[in-house]
């Protein structure tokens, strides 16, 4: 039986989601849970990886099974085997043709900033304070220059390798509550870094640190160098998956 | 000359704000920071002592000084020399005659709910979780109960000693947002445990424990058996502290 979960997490104690060796990442402690609950090894494929200090609200993962544990049961009983920085929200059956990287059809990302005097406490973990005034007007128009199908060539980290460095972006926008600024990216794929470099060339336009157009520049010119800085980490969230038969959202139910 | 500071933390890993022998408090970590700023041996007075795990967004406290440190700027320098998880959001100079305990004249809490199926990761620290729907409307109608002058007797733990039960409420009532319930109050002043108690008692009568009426019936007996139990630390914020010339509010900008 295929089981897909979807999972929230707070990654600020992980290395990330994938498994790797200097650290202990989100996939690793659900397969420990898996083992104990299932006694089987079991191999997690996540909807793709997220960095050391990466949140998600929705990441999805599928494996395979032979326990007799009810599909929409693994939920409550992998949460007890979780820390509680780690959810199982969801858990159901998928068919067998469910890979939730291969499959998947659109994700969301948000990145958060905090524009303040001092750095509130309670966001310390889950978004990039900045100590200056961010021009909401100018980021957003930066944002607006990302839809569509584009070579993202200039947002991926130097020295990675893909077959393409192609993808289309469905919405890409900035909202403000107070004074948190939120970037919201969907896009039918993401190059590493992709989210973070964007979100790094808007808030250095929004400083007015580098001069507004860096983004259709930098798509234009397909030059890491025409874009801006990498934004940290612990500002991004993988916020929403869909497949052509499951949206996360509908499970999380908001 | 005497300054006054608003001070929001995030208190898990604390053992509260007053200083004690058994862990690290708040109050603990600013007097150390103050010594590191100013090499003077500071005793800093808070509005009121927050339990192990209780946060603040506005916690109001005063110190006397002798450096020549301009009174805004302790906020800063005092931010460079403390933990991420307490900020000081603003410094200012105060009369003489300022006590942050003594001269407070009304404060607000709120205690956070969540009810769900699993618990949200990023609100595991802020709130309490409950696997159980919640009768708003039942909650709503406690609430209205505790609006006025009473004898709180019934809500504070027992053992605590007090001059006069008696408090005057200003306010007392309940928020829902998605699955996030969250009870508002404030006073002129509260017993040990008094919100902890309060809510409880309401979250008891919304989860059908315990009989609607219970809060009247608590304050009218003045029995601590007759509220319910005392919620966890956790889901527990000082909000807001309002003095005759001061109201932190207006300093937090919200």
């Amino acid at each position: 039986m295929r089981i897909r979960m979807v999972i929230s997490y707070d990654g600020t104690n992980y290395v990330g989601w994938q498994t790797q060796p200097n650290g202990i990442t989100v996939q690793e402690e659900i397969e420990k849970a898996l083992f104990k609950l299932t006694g089987e090894k079991t191999v997690l494929h996540g909807s793709g990886r997220t960095d050391s200090g990466v949140h998600a609200r929705a990441q999805v993962a599928h494996f395979d099974t032979n326990s007799r544990i009810p599909a929409d049961k693994f939920s409550f009983a992998l949460n007890t085997h979780l820390p509680k920085d780690i959810r199982i929200m969801y858990s159901g059956e998928a068919d067998s043709e469910f890979h939730s990287r291969f499959t998947a059809k659109r994700k969301t990302y948000c990145y958060t900033v905090q524009s303040g005097v001092h750095e509130d406490p309670f966001m310390r973990n889950t978004s990039l304070f900045i100590h200056s005034p961010l021009d909401f007007d100018a980021m957003q128009k930066e944002a607006q220059a990302v839809v569509g199908t584009h070579d993202f060539a200039a947002f991926r980290s130097t020295g990675t390798v893909n077959k393409t460095t192609v993808r289309t972006v469905f919405e890409s926008y900035w909202t403000k509550k107070e004074n948190l600024f939120v970037y919201t990216v969907c896009g039918d794929g993401f190059l590493y870094n992709m989210v973070r470099i964007l979100a790094g060339t808007m808030i250095d336009v929004g400083m007015g640190r580098i001069e507004a157009g860096a983004v259709r520049r930098a798509l234009e010119s397909a030059d890491r160098s025409d874009a801006g800085a990498t934004a940290p980490s612990h500002g991004l969230m993988l916020k929403r998956v869909i497949y052509p038969d499951f949206d996360t959202e509908e499970v999380l139910g908001k």
